[in-house]
C-alpha cells in the first residue's frame, strides 16, 4: 500500500509479476527500466550464489540480535538454495542497472523472502517474511553488494583460476624436464642467437606461470576484507556493535576462506601470515586456509579501527586483482605466441615443436592443422587486458561515499577469472600436454646457425669472431670453413671450441 | 570414412552428435575442445544471422557458376532460416575457438547442409548436401568470417545504434529548446563561473551526440567493403572471376546496404558519395542507401585492383569503428555525469535538474531517488572503453595473411554496439525525456553567484573587479554591496551593468 | 599593487622573477606550485607556437574593435616571435598544471606583453602592455587553450604526420610493384597456406597505410573548428559580435588551413567539401586548402548557431583523432611485425626478406643484424595505444562547462603525432626502402609447401586432396609422389594441375 | 679497422663523432638512424645512472676474474661518474631505438671506455680501454639492459615514490584526526545520504594511500631479481660460474637494496622476509634494507636453479609494478575528485572544504580560485593509466628469448613513478596540507538533509520513514514537521531519535 503512495505514477499492471516467479516488484521494475543487453548480460552466477551465502550468514547473526528464530531459519534455508544455484532462474537482472547493485540486492531479498515464506507455509508476495525488514535487516545494498563481490571473487580465485594455473604450471615444468637435453638455437630480435635447451625455454614459461600464481594470491588479503556492517555510508548505522565481525566470521566458516571485516592496521599482518603459511604449505592452498582460520582470533585482537569506506567508496582491491590478471594475461600471451611460432610449418615455418592435432584446420586447405588452442588463449588474454581497462576506468570514477560502478567492476573481474581459468585448462589439456619436440628439425637448425661463433669470442676476440660469421654468411659456408679460410683457427681448434653442449651455461 | 582416416585418434563415440542437432562432427569437436566460458560466450547472434545471409547469397551465385539448382535452392532456403534466427539453437560454439572463426563457418556449413538435405527429403548426416563441397563452395573461413563480421556490424550500426543515437539527439535538442530561456550559473573547474542558459548546455550535449552519429557513419564506407571471394589468402584461389562482385551485389540486395567487394582506389569515392548523399537526405538513413545502390554500377567501373588482404590479414576497419564507439562513449560519459551532478540533492547537492523517479533508490534510506539511468549508461561507457582496448590489442596481433583474433574483434565490436544502443535508448526513455529544470533553485544559485562580477570587467577593469568579488566573498555580502563599499560603483550603475540576460552571448 | 592585496599570503620574494625572463608573476607562481616531472614535461612546443599565432590574430582583430593600434602592432610583432619559436625558453611551464591550461595562457600573455613593451621602448614588468587587458583582450583561457590545441594538432597533422605517412605509402607501393612477380607461400595461423605474390603482400600493407591517411584526414573537419570567441563558458561574454568569425578567418589566413568558428550545422558540409576537394586533388594536400579557403565565404552564410561548448566542455574531436592514430598504430604494428618475421634468420628463421644492415646488432654476438627499425616502430605503436587510453580517460572526465584535462589531452595527441610521424619516416628511410626479397629462399619454401595441394580440390575433391597432403606430410615426400602412390593422379596430371602461377587469383 | 670491413657501406664521415663527445661510433650511428621524438625522448636519466652502477660493479667482479686491475679501476671510476649523473650529456640516444636497448648499452660502454682511457692518460677513441672487451666483459645488452631497468625502478620506488606517498598518507591521516568531530552529510549516488564524520572520510583516503604503498612494495621482491649473468639468451654463456651472484651482491652493496640474481624457488622466501621485516620496521624503509642485506647469505643457500629467461624474454615484473601504479592512480583519482567536488563553489557548489588559494584561477573571472592541484594530480593519474596500457601491450609482445620492447617498458614505468611521486608531493604540499573544513556550511547542509530520517527506521519502520521523507521533500518542510503532521512522531520523540552524533557508528 505504502509503495503505491510513494510511487503513484507507476501503474500496478506494469509491475505485475507472474506468480511463477519468486522475485517481487522492485526486481520487476528494474527489469523494465533496464532493457540493456538481454539475457547474456545477467548478473554473473557467482554473484547470485554469493548473495545466498551472505544472506544466510546475516540471518544467522540477526537471530543472535533478536530476529525471530523461525523466520531466521527459513531465510537461511532459502538462502542456501540460492547459494547452491537452485534459484538462478529467479535472478533475471542485468549488470547494467543501478551502479550500487541495489536492485540485485533487492532481487535477492525478494526471492529469499518469498521462498522463506513458502517454506513457512505462506504465500508468495504476502510479505510474511519481509524483504527489507527481515532478509535485509541491518544491511544496505551499499555493504551487501561489495561483500558479495569479494565473496564471489575469492571463491572463483581459489576454486577456479588458481588450480587451473597450477595444473598448467605443473605440465610446463614436466615438459621442461622432458626437454632438458634438447639443445636448440636461441632467438633474440627474431634472429638466430646462441643456443639453449628446449627445457630451459619451458622452464622460463613455468616460472612465468608460477609467478603469476603468486601475483594473484598476493592480492587475496585485500579481497578477504569485507564491508558487511558498514551499511549505507560505511559507518555501520542501524547495525549493532559486533555485527560486522560476526557476519565475517560466519562467512569465513561457510566458505572456508579467511574473510575478515575491513579495518585499518590489519593489512600488513594479513600479508605476513599469508606469506608464512604459503611458505610452509606451498602446494596446498586448502591447508593455508585452515591455518588462516586458526590465526583469526589472535589477529582480531590487534584491530583498532574499522575503515569500510575504502571498500564501498572505492574498489581498489578489485583494480589490484584485475592488474594481477592483466599480468598473467601478458605472460600467457607470450607463452602461447612462442608455442605457435615454434610450431609453425609444417614445411615453411620454424617447425621445432609438434602440436597436437585436435581438428582439421581449414575448410579449404586439406591437411592443415592450426594452433587453435594458442589462438583461443591469446584471444582470452586480449579480452582480459580490455576488461582491465574497463575495471580501471570504473574504479577511478567513484564519488564520495559510494563508487557506483560496482556491477561492471564485479562482472569484468569475474569474467576475466572465468575466461583465464577455462582457457588455461583447455590450453593445458588440449595443447601443452601433447607437445612434442621435432628433434630432427631442431638439430638441423642448431648446426646451421652462425651464432655458435659466439663461443669463439674469448679465444679470438670480438672483432675476429664477427669477421668469421660475416664471411660464412656472405659465402653461404660453415663457420668452420670460414675460420679456416681466414686463417684464424684450424678445424681442430674450431671443433674443440664450438661445442653447443658447453654453450648453455656459464663456464667454470 | 575419409574423416576417420584423417583423424584416427578421435574416437567416434566422443564425437557423436545427438540426432536432434543439425550440427555435425566439426562443430561437435570444437564444442569439446573449447570449454571456455560456457553458454554466455556463444558467438553473437548477429554473426550467426549474417552467416545465413552470406550463405544464401553465395549459393545464389554458385548456381550461376554451375552448382546444381535444386541443391542451391535448398541451401538458400535453409540459409534463410538461419538469417531469421530460427536455427540459433544449433549454433553452440563459443567466441573462444580458432582465431579465424573456421569452426563457426563449419557450424554454419553443417547446419545448412543438414537442413537443406532435410528440405530435399534426405536424412541429416548423409551428406547429400555436402557442407564443404556445396555450402562452402568457392569459399574459405578466411573470407567468409571477415565477411559476416562486416555484414553483422553494418546491420547493427544501421538498424541498432544509429536510430537510438538519433532518438537521443532529438530528445536532447528538444530539451535545449524547452530550456532556452532558463539562465543559470556556469561552472568551470567545478567552480562558479559566468552564466549561460540551460538550453545552451543541452545544446552542447545534443551537438556531442550529433557528431557521434557522424563519427560512426563516417566509418561505414570501410565496413561496407567485404572480403568474400578472397578465399584462403586473399587471392581468390578456387573462385571464378566475378564471383566476388556478384556475391557483394547479392549481399547488398539482401541487406539493402551498399556492400561492395574490397578494392584499392574505391575508398575516397565511397566517402565522397556517402557525404553527398548524407547531406541531401540528412535524416533519412534509409534513403541514403537507395541512392547508394543506384550509384554502385558507376562506381564499380572505376575499380582497378582487388586488395582483400587488408580485410583478412588485418581488421583495421573494426579498430576504426571501435574507436568511433569509444569517442561516443566518452561523450555520453560526460553527458551522463553532468546530468547526475546537476540532479544531485535533494537538499545537499546542486539540485538544478529534477530527474524522473523510476524506482526507490535504496533499501535502507527511504525517499531517496538515484540517477540510476546515468549509472547504467556510464558503466556501459566504461565497458566500451575496455572493449576498445581488447579490439586494439587483438587488431595489432595479426600475422602474415590472416589475423587470428577475428572472433574477439567481432564479439567486442558487436557487444559495444548493442550495449551503447540499448543504454542510449534506456537513458533517453527513462531519464532524458522526463528531465525537468528546478527553476527556483537555478534562480537562487544564479543570483548568489559572485561570478556575475565578470560583466564589470570592461567598465572598471580586471583588477578592480577582482577586488569587488574578493570583498564580497570575504564578507559574505553581495557584489552590489561590495562595489558600493569599495566606492567603485553606485548601486544604480551596478544594476545597469550586471544583467544576466546580457551575459549569455557576445555584445553588439 | 592590487595583486599583493589579492594574494597577501604569498611573499613577494618567493615570486620574484629574474629580470632576464620575459615571463611574469603568474607564470612564476605556477612554476613553483607544480614541480612535476621537470623540464622534459614542458608544454609541447607546438602549443607554444600556436599561442603565438592565436595571440597575433586576436590582436589584429582587437585593433578592429578598438585596441590601440600601436599596442596592437607591438603585440602582433611579439606574438610572431613566439610563433617562430624564438621565445621558447620563456615558456617553462609543465603539462601538469591547471587543467584548463590557464597558466600557459598567462605565460603567453605575460611574455608577449613584456616583449611588446620592449618593442615599444618600455621596460619589462611595467605593464605598459597589460597581459590581461591588452594581450588577452576578449579572450579567456577557456577559449584560447582549446583553440591552440586545435591549431597545433591541425598543423602537426598537415605538415608532420600526413606527408610522412604518404612517403611510407609510396615506398610500400613501389615495393609492391618491385615484388609483383615473386610468388611465395602464404601463411595463415602461422601455418603454410596457398601462395600469393610478395607484391600482393606489400600491396596489402600499402592499402593499410593509405586507409590510415584517410582515417586521419577524415577527422580534420572537426579539428578545424575552433572555440575562440566563446570566452569563459562558451557564450562569448565580453566579446563583440563577429569577433569569433574574424579571429577564425585570421587564423585560417595565417596558417593556410581552413579553420572556422565552431557551430552546429556546419559539420556535414565540411565533410562534403573536404571529400570533394580530396577527390579532385588526391595527392596535393596543399591544394585542398586553397580550395577550402575559397569555399569559406559561401559556407559561412549557412551557419545558424554557435555551439562552442562541445569544444571546451569536451574534447571529443581529440579523442576521435587519437582513435584514428590508434588505428594507424594497429596497422603499422602488423606491418612491422610481418617484416621482421619475414626477415628472421639468417639461417634459422623464415628468411624471405633481406633487411638493410644499419648497425651491428649485438654487443656479444658478432655478425648479427637486427630488425631495429621494426622494433622502434612497434614500440612507438604501443606508446600510441597507451596515449590513446590516457586521452580517452581524460576526455571522459570533463564536467559542466569545462573539461579540465586539456593539457594532458593536448600533449598526448601531439606526442603520438610526433612519434608516429618520426617513426614512419625512420622506418621508411632506414628499412622499407632498402628491403630486398631473398628470391632463392622464397622459391625453396614455395616448392616445399604442401599447401599447393589446394589446387587439386576442384579436380579430386576435398577429402582426397586432404589425404594426399597428409600422406606427403607423414612420409616426408612430395605431393606429387604421394598423389601417385595413392593412385589419385598421374605425375603428368599433377604437373598440369599444380601451377603456383595459376594459384594467385580467381580462375576464368 | 675491422669495423670498417664489417660495415663498408657506412661512410666514415657520416659517423664521425665530434671530439668533445665521449661516445663512439655505435652511439653515433644510432643517433642518425633513429631521429624519433628529439631530445625530450632521451633514455631516462635513471637508466643512465643505473648503467653507471652496473658497469662499476661488473668491473669490480671482472677484476676478480682476471681483468687487468688498473683498467678495472679506471672503469669503476668512470662508471661512478656516470652513476652520479656527471656525464648525462654524453647519453644522447632516444628511447625509440633497438628494442633490446643494445645501443644504450653500447653508449655506456663507449662513454666509460673513453673516460677510463682518459683517466689512464690515453686519448679518447684509441680503444686503450675497449668498450666491448673490457667494459662489456662477460655481459650482453640482453642481460645489462634488463638489469639496469630493475636497478632504476627499485631506486626510484624506494627513494622517490614511496617517501612521497608516505608523506601524503601522513598528512591525510592528520587531517582525519583534525576533522574527527565534524559530522557531515554523506553522499551516495551523488545523493544525500546518512551522516558520517569528515574525519571518517579522510581516514578512508588515508587507507587507500596506505594500501597503495603496500601494493607497490609488494611488487619489489620481483624487481630485486636481476638478470645479470644471463648474457645473450639467459644461459650465462661466456661468463664464469659465480659471476651472476657476485655482480648481484655488488649491486646490492652499492645501492643498499637487496638485489639478488634471478632464480626459481626464491620468490616465496623473498616475500616472507620482506613481509616480516616490513612489519617490524613499518615506517623505516631504510632499516628494512639493512635487515634484508643481512638475510641475503642465508637465503642464497636455498637457491637451486637459475631462471633468468623470465627476466629477459619477458618483463612481467614491470607489468606487475605498472599494475600497482595503475591501482594507486585509481585511488588518487578518486581522492582528488572528491576533494575538488567538496571544495566546489564558492556559492553554487557543495562548499564543504576550503582549499588553499595558490594562484588566481582565471584570466577573465576575477576572484575565482580553482582546485588546480587536484587537476594536475588527476591528469597525472590518467597518464599513468595510459602508460600502463603501453607497458601491457609492450610486455605481451615478447618473442622467444628476448622481449624487444625494453626501452618503452622502462621509460613508461619510470615516467609513471616520477609523475606520481612529484604529483603526490605537490598535492600534499600545495593542497591537502592546507585544506580547512567550512564548518558552517557543513552544519547547514547536515541539518537540511532529509536522510536523517534513516534513524527513524528501527522505530517507525521502513515504509513510514519513507513517507515522512517524501512528505518533507514534497512540501519543502523539515522532517520534524512532516513527522508531526503525519502523526507518526511527536516533536520530542523526533528530537530524541534523530541525533546525528548517534548515526556515525553501530549502536550498542
Amino acid at each position: 500500500m505504502l509503495l503505491a503512495l510513494i510511487m503513484p505514477s507507476l501503474s500496478l499492471d506494469l509491475l505485475s509479476v507472474k506468480s511463477v516467479r519468486l522475485w517481487g516488484a522492485q526486481t520487476q521494475r528494474s527489469l523494465q527500466n533496464f532493457e540493456i543487453g538481454g539475457d547474456r548480460e545477467r548478473m554473473p552466477e557467482a554473484i547470485v550464489r554469493a548473495f545466498g551465502i551472505l544472506k544466510k550468514c546475516a540471518a544467522k547473526v540477526n537471530v543472535e540480535y533478536g530476529l525471530d528464530a523461525s523466520i531466521g531459519k527459513a531465510i537461511m534455508e532459502a538462502a542456501q538454495e540460492v547459494a547452491e544455484g537452485k534459484l538462478n532462474d529467479h535472478f533475471p537482472l542485468v549488470v547494467w542497472q543501478t551502479g550500487s547493485g541495489t536492485q540485485s540486492n533487492m532481487n535477492a531479498n525478494e526471492v529469499i523472502a518469498n521462498r522463506a515464506a513458502e517454506i513457512l507455509g505462506h504465500k508468495r508476495g504476502d510479505k510474511f517474511v519481509h524483504p527489507n525488514d527481515h532478509v535485509n535487516r541491518s544491511q544496505s545494498s551499499n555493504d551487501t553488494f561489495p561483500t558479495v563481490m569479494h565473496i564471489a571473487a575469492a571463491m572463483d580465485i581459489n576454486s577456479g583460476l588458481i588450480p587451473k594455473l597450477k595444473q598448467l604450471h605443473k605440465t610446463l615444468e614436466s615438459k621442461s624436464i622432458q626437454f632438458k637435453d634438447i639443445i636448440k638455437v636461441g632467438r633474440t630480435h627474431m634472429q638466430d642467437a646462441t643456443p639453449l635447451t628446449l627445457g630451459q625455454q619451458f622452464s622460463g614459461y613455468a616460472t612465468q606461470v608460477k609467478y603469476g600464481i603468486d601475483r594473484v594470491l598476493n592480492t587475496l588479503p585485500r579481497i578477504y576484507q569485507i564491508a558487511q556492517g558498514g551499511t549505507a555510508v560505511g559507518t555501520g548505522l542501524n547495525t549493532r556493535k559486533g555485527f560486522d565481525e560476526k557476519v565475517a566470521a560466519a562467512v569465513a566458516e561457510e566458505t572456508e576462506l579467511p574473510f575478515v571485516t575491513a579495518e585499518n592496521k590489519f593489512e600488513a599482518l594479513v600479508s605476513l601470515y599469508f606469506c608464512k603459511v604459503y611458505t610452509l604449505y606451498e602446494n596446498l592452498v586448502a591447508d593455508i586456509h585452515v591455518v588462516w582460520l586458526s590465526e583469526r582470533t589472535r589477529i582480531h585482537s590487534l584491530q583498532d579501527k574499522v575503515d569500510i569506506l575504502a571498500l564501498t567508496a572505492a574498489h581498489d582491491a578489485f583494480v589490484e586483482t584485475s592488474g594481477a590478471l592483466n599480468t598473467v594475461a601478458v605472460s600467457l600471451m607470450k607463452i602461447a605466441n612462442d608455442i605457435r611460432f615454434l610450431g609453425s610449418g609444417p614445411r615453411c615455418g620454424l617447425g621445432e615443436l609438434i602440436l597436437p592435432e585436435n581438428e582439421p584446420g581449414s575448410s579449404i586447405m586439406p591437411g592443415k592443422v592450426n594452433p587453435t588452442q594458442c589462438e583461443a588463449l591469446t584471444m582470452v588474454c586480449a579480452q582480459v587486458m580490455g576488461n582491465h581497462v574497463a575495471v580501471t576506468v570504473a574504479g577511478s570514477n567513484g564519488h564520495f561515499e559510494l563508487n557506483v560502478f560496482k556491477p561492471i567492476i564485479a562482472s569484468n573481474l569475474l569474467y576475466s577469472l572465468r575466461l583465464l581459468g577455462d582457457a588455461c585448462a583447455s590450453f593445458e589439456k588440449n595443447c601443452v600436454r601433447g607437445i612434442e619436440a621435432n628433434r630432427e628439425r631442431i638439430s638441423v637448425l642448431l648446426h646451421e646457425s652462425l651464432m655458435l661463433v659466439t663461443s669463439l669470442n674469448p679465444k679470438i676476440g670480438y672483432d675476429n669472431a664477427a669477421l668469421v660469421a660475416k664471411t660464412a654468411h656472405k659465402e653461404g659456408s660453415t663457420l668452420k670453413e670460414a675460420a679456416f679460410k681466414l686463417g684464424v683457427l684450424s678445424p681442430e681448434e674450431f671443433d674443440s671450441l664450438v661445442v653447443p653442449e658447453k654453450m648453455i651455461g656459464p663456464s667454470n
